[in-house]
């Protein structure tokens, strides 16, 4: 089956799909995306993706490019063409094309592509063993609340990761403190048996999948603190795991040189994959393996 | 005449030029820029932009798009299909297309993107009785130096100078340090007469025309220093002006609700900017009135 994107009120084919070299999205990274996961065609945790992505349009102003009613019809209708039952979509929006000049244009209209892609979940032996990661300084820009594509700090320090053949690059402040991953938020679980994660300020991308983790821990009686925490506490942490959309409950074993807990998986860890996963198959049928 | 971009080897109508979705530059702003004036249709510094482009390639590790001696005869047949005496040349090369992912992929091409505009030099009597600034918090990635399109947060910056109807938002730190404007470097002459900038560091992008005042002012006997200076400092200099490709040597004569010497335009600013235009004329045969 052809790979079908949808740009700008169009569906064409993904190879000839393109867009102005003035759209500003290409030009100054002015736009923001979300990727969301589908099973048996039914998307997860839709209503806080498109939720945040009206976020990030507003928080820069930009308007949005279709109306949401529209663009529900719109994402059923692309799935379908591309004929996956599992995969993800990334929808990107960026403020138009306009004649180059920094300030915003008056008479931009925003744009939006679509894009259909395969599913990204990690293999069996990463959930089962854990993977590596690494620690790189923090140095994208303030504003990382915002789902924008201004992306290229976030792609150096994943770049790093694959080249020390690690899964995932977390982002350090110069005090020691960790915000998130790359592309992930990162989990902690403390001797004590408390959840901790980075609180959702402007120094994180708060993940849907976060805020799902951090819910479903809450339910199940896990006694969870948002708040920031060093490398040292994290390398001395009882376990560790990273969660994003593409990667769900990904346990961490060792952290730079560190083996986390000797390196093994840890019990609430596998417990909370377990429940996402339910939280998976309850919204779209889908069993996880 | 038609306004004409090169697009990947290929002359085409500006208005249909474009790129593949997923070309990383709108994808992950994972690209960089030059901007280039041209007079009687001769690059002005082009050796020290060529070098600049160069440098920021590898800083990102994104190849050559086409060999320099290539680059320079597109150029100029870019600049002629145009069939404009004078303007800007806008460069973009972004690490190519690929299947998304952060991680650098693996057989992309560098993509090179070109076009043409005409000059954005301020109007004579922004010359003549200056400009107004504001100041703005530098929220900006920490690699400056790289002339990135991560260019989201001088857009915010600027954007936010336009709303308040000045020309440039100078770009400071926590501490009050001024970095740079969001799209210029930023001087000082202080009641001594010393002439102050920012270091060529991580924190501002090394402007060339920075490069070719401080050289100037060196040699007809200002002394000059690199150094960080505060928001109080340039409030309280004798002089302060900006600088860049398109606006040349711009005096600068309100802060904030500041007016900076009184409101007047300084000595040495006109003289520097006298001198510019002298180098200009020298290169190119213009003369800027």
């Amino acid at each position: 089956m052809a790979r079908i994107a949808y740009v700008n009120g169009r569906y064409v084919d993904h190879a000839l799909a393109s867009v102005h070299i003035e759209d500003r999205g290409y030009q100054f990274s002015d736009g923001i995306y979300e990727y969301i996961a589908f099973y048996n065609g039914k998307l997860l945790d839709a209503d806080a993706h498109f939720k945040r992505l009206e976020r990030s349009l507003n928080e820069l102003e930009i308007g949005f490019p279709v109306a949401a009613s529209a663009l529900g019809i719109i994402v059923r209708e692309l799935i379908e063409r591309n004929g996956r039952d599992d995969g993800g979509l990334y929808i990107q929006v960026t403020r138009g094309t306009a004649k180059r000049d920094h300030v915003f244009p008056k008479n931009a209209r925003p744009a939006l592509v679509m894009t259909v892609c395969g599913a990204k979940t990690p293999k069996p032996h990463e959930f089962s063993d854990g993977v590596k990661v690494i620690t790189q300084p923090d140095r994208r820009w303030a504003r990382r609340d915002i789902k924008s594509v201004s992306l290229l700090a976030n792609i150096l320090a994943k770049q790093e990761a694959a080249r020390q053949k690690v899964r995932e690059a977390l982002l350090m402040e110069a005090d020691g403190t960790i915000n998130e991953g790359s592309a992930s938020n990162m989990f902690i679980v403390t001797k004590s048996g408390v959840l901790l994660t980075h609180p959702a300020d402007e120094n994180i991308l708060g993940g849907i999948t976060r805020d799902v983790v951090l819910k479903l821990a809450r339910k199940v009686g896990i006694e969870v603190e948002e708040r920031a925490f060093s490398v040292a506490e994290a390398k001395n942490a009882a376990e560790a795991f990273i969660t994003s959309t593409s990667i769900n409950v990904l346990p961490v074993v060792k952290i730079d040189d560190r083996l986390v807990a000797g390196g093994k998986v840890g019990e609430v860890t596998k417990k909370l994959g377990e429940i996402y996963n339910a939280h998976i198959y309850k919204q779209t049928g889908k069993v996880m393996s």
